[in-house]
């Protein structure tokens, strides 16, 4: 029986049993479509229970693994540890745990990355397969049976509709005042019936409070009190307070050349330690009235909402660091007029992110000098998190910029290459790259001028003249000047790090 | 004083003029947005005036160039005879002359390869800078003023709306029963003021017939009798057939899988041979009751809508040969009420590809082990056209399909490589990759089961081996095995054909 005084519904209270009966209704070979976003809104004890129970079986002998779907990334109790008991088969569509990296890389686990806009049409239409289990975080459960979201949205009204059966975590350590922050869109449909998404800025809400599910569906309910993965965000260091810098001095020039409105436009922002310098940087920059229309919620975003900077905030999940988590836990109730959560295929969705003009501002692992990007793969090959909501940002966005520290391992690596090893974005969709070193505003160049700014502008001093010199080379050796590539060169600089452990050539 | 009778208001009228007067309204260094769509409603007369006025200048010393906007592809009168008298700065959108192309990839004119539906938006944004003038053909002008479009809307509308100074070419030779095929759609806006666009089927009218245009801002009209560009398709050879074939299968395939309805979802298409031997094998399918939403209509197209199999066809422009267009020309009055001419930024808008769920049929110059696409470049430099609406079509499309011969030049080249030496499609937005070998269905797969796919079924077979031996020693050698490639090998083949003539070893 309940003891959390979430649970207002007399049929499913009668569902709660400990987690590892809710996990034994989970078959081998199942899939689990599960919450979480940005270690927001997991469910925290059903994935350990049946880790434990895969475990057992993998060491009696058996092949136990199931296919996990869920918002974003979640934490160490769900993918780490379903992970570690090589219990996933196929992991979809982004994630960002230690242990399933090192699985994905080792060619033990298989992982599809996936634009996150793009996962719960996917699943409609049927094209990954059917959906066994929802497995769903909520914060509790009305006297209707109408579930009340947790600290993310994500894909959960699809799990729970396209699943056959729902396993519910009711989490009471999740603010009891998240109850009013969600809109959940039930507009949605397949071609040819979709209609015209009613949402024209950012705050507006077009849905329904709480998810809809048919209690015969929950198989059972499991009650919980354990906080989201929260990380803590770094505090920022030179070089993301230098990028925020160059970014909001370039916003102000663009405001000052009415391409912007003084409000801006709808701010998305990554999730990271730059990202949460560049919030920062706007908290204390002049600018007034913002709005935000991004995936996540993090401690900076939080700050320009407490402060006033920021009037409204949507996304489809929190992602906040210890301090924080605690600010807004004990003021739910003062964020819930301006923050709304929605599903992930809204939060991300292109027509809302072409409607509103977003300002998109993401992290890049790599670009290179014809302003392609490459956001997931390091040397092009081994898989870092995914590509997550960046692309439905990127290209859709009204301005669409790429940040990254022009070097990595203490300068071994050049952020900026000649030939990007992976491509996530291409020069179609890339405005705007900042390092440290400074801005490059790709809007109207021509690929070759692309390069002599990308330089110029971002990539560090010291690999500037091995850059300069591949240019130089390409424009009188390549196959064609429109994009200037020495085929044997272009990827050498990734090849030198693999063998040498650096990108410089020696001196 | 106009002759045409096309011309029906006075003070327009009054304003006729021998093309070479219009062109001496272009001023060295203007910006010129001019109409056009692969080959149809450019500018027939006053590009090629301009043309002898620039070369005369430069031949005298000076440096007369323009920079040249239009909505896609032109023809040797506006692309050819600018670029060979050496008088084009920067071009955009989208090219297929070979004179500009040489110029291009010499490195002597700039060229900017943009997705089509951002074109006009990129415009009103003030990011690509001030446009002097506006040089479009119309095929009449009503006694209002009002300028009834010709055979291709493309980015009319924000030419005359952006530009200083309107050209206007009236084409007699142009259809009179074009006027009621258009539809003009004036609801667009910059944020924060952006609405839903009110379209919901491929043959909705959500706009007006005529483009609007201030007579006041009319600087010249030239009278034209001339032919679009029309070039010939070719007849369907065996490997476009076979690509036809493996793609309706596949259609099939969902229709009975329940994953599409029975008569499919909204077509687009892309321009080329291969592209009219899959409309013409839809044509002798089964398949009935379908619809385009689409770029161009093209013979096989024209063909579809003639039989019937085709209810209604949403575009942007014609590109019909000579057959075609003279059976279009002789009985455009029949196809009007299913025929919807429209701007290229809502021909190709991601809010309506998404929403009406199109599949997206477009071709490709290569594709990798992984799925990534290049469109445009020939070994990694060297650019043949551009991506087009192709990137509009493939992110926001319900399948996003492309197709492509499995080799080019006589064997020499393998369209399937380890690596594409350029994306202009990720991994993220394709699904379906078809040859004339094969089909491989990428949805729900890791990248390493991708590869085996791609080698099975869509590869020549005279590359097979060489391509399995590439992912079987990238799988145990790679700096990671979610995505394992050889950086030292990954871009040798192409290396290979620059160097000697062929992709493949030596046997």
């Amino acid at each position: 029986m309940p003891s959390s005084g979430r649970i207002h519904h007399r049929e499913l209270a009668r569902k709660v049993v400990p987690a590892d009966v809710a996990a034994g209704l989970i078959a081998p070979g199942s899939t689990v479509g599960m919450s979480g976003f940005t270690g927001a809104g997991y469910p925290k004890e059903v994935p350990l229970a049946l880790a434990r129970r895969i475990s057992e079986a993998n060491a009696a002998g058996a092949r136990f693994r199931i296919n996990v779907w869920t918002g974003a990334s979640t934490a160490p109790e769900l993918d780490g540890a379903l992970a570690a008991a090589d219990g996933i088969e196929l992991r979809l569509p982004y994630q960002s745990d230690p242990v399933s990296r090192q699985k994905i890389n080792d060619g033990t686990m298989e992982y599809i990355d996936v634009h996150l806009s793009h996962v719960a049409q996917l699943v409609w239409e049927g094209f990954l397969g059917h959906l066994d289990v929802a497995l769903v975080e909520v914060s509790g459960i009305t006297e209707d049976g109408a579930l009340i979201p947790s600290s993310s949205v994500g894909n959960n009204k699809t799990w729970i509709d396209q699943a056959d059966a729902v396993i519910l975590e009711v989490n009471s350590w999740q603010s009891a005042d998240l109850d009013g922050m969600h809109d959940i869109y039930y507009g949605t449909a397949l071609p040819p019936d979709r209609r015209p998404i009613p949402l024209v800025r950012p705050g507006d809400r077009i849905g329904e409070r709480y998810l809809r599910c048919p209690p015969e569906k929950v198989v059972a309910v499991v009650e919980t009190f354990a906080p989201d993965r929260n990380t803590g965000f770094a505090q920022p260091d030179q070089s993301s307070t230098r990028i925020a810098g160059h970014l909001i001095e370039f916003l102000e020039h663009e405001v000052a050349r009415g391409r912007l409105p003084a409000g801006l436009l709808p701010l998305q922002s990554g999730v990271g330690n730059v990202a949460n310098a560049v919030l920062a940087g706007l908290g204390e920059s002049g600018f007034e009235g913002l709005t935000a229309y991004t995936e996540v919620i993090q401690d900076g975003m939080l700050g320009l909402l407490k402060s006033g900077t920021l009037t409204v905030a949507s996304a489809t999940a929190f992602s906040l660091g210890p301090d924080a988590v605690t600010e807004f836990n004990d003021s739910a109730r003062d964020y819930r007029d301006r923050i709304v959560l929605r599903p992930q295929e809204i939060s991300n969705h292109p027509e809302l992110v072409r409607r509103l003009g977003v300002l998109a501002m993401n992290g890049a692992i790599e670009v290179d000098l014809y302003g392609n990007v490459n956001s997931t793969h390091l040397m092009g090959s081994r898989i870092q998190n995914g590509i997550g909501g960046s692309g439905d940002f990127a290209r859709n966005a009204y301005i669409s910029m790429f940040m990254t520290p022009s070097t990595a391992k203490d300068g071994a690596i050049s952020s900026i290459v000649p030939m990007v090893s992976h491509v996530d974005h291409t020069e179609h969709d890339v405005n705007v790259i900042v390092t440290e070193q400074g801005l490059a505003d790709l809007r109207g160049l021509a690929p070759r001028r692309r390069a002599t700014l990308m330089i110029d502008n971002c990539a560090h001093p010291d690999y500037r003249p091995m850059l300069h010199d591949y240019v130089d080379r390409a424009q009188s050796g390549a196959y064609g000047r429109h994009t200037p590539h020495l085929l044997d060169e272009a990827l050498s600089w990734h090849s030198r790090f693999v063998q040498t452990g650096s990108m410089r050539t020696e001196r």
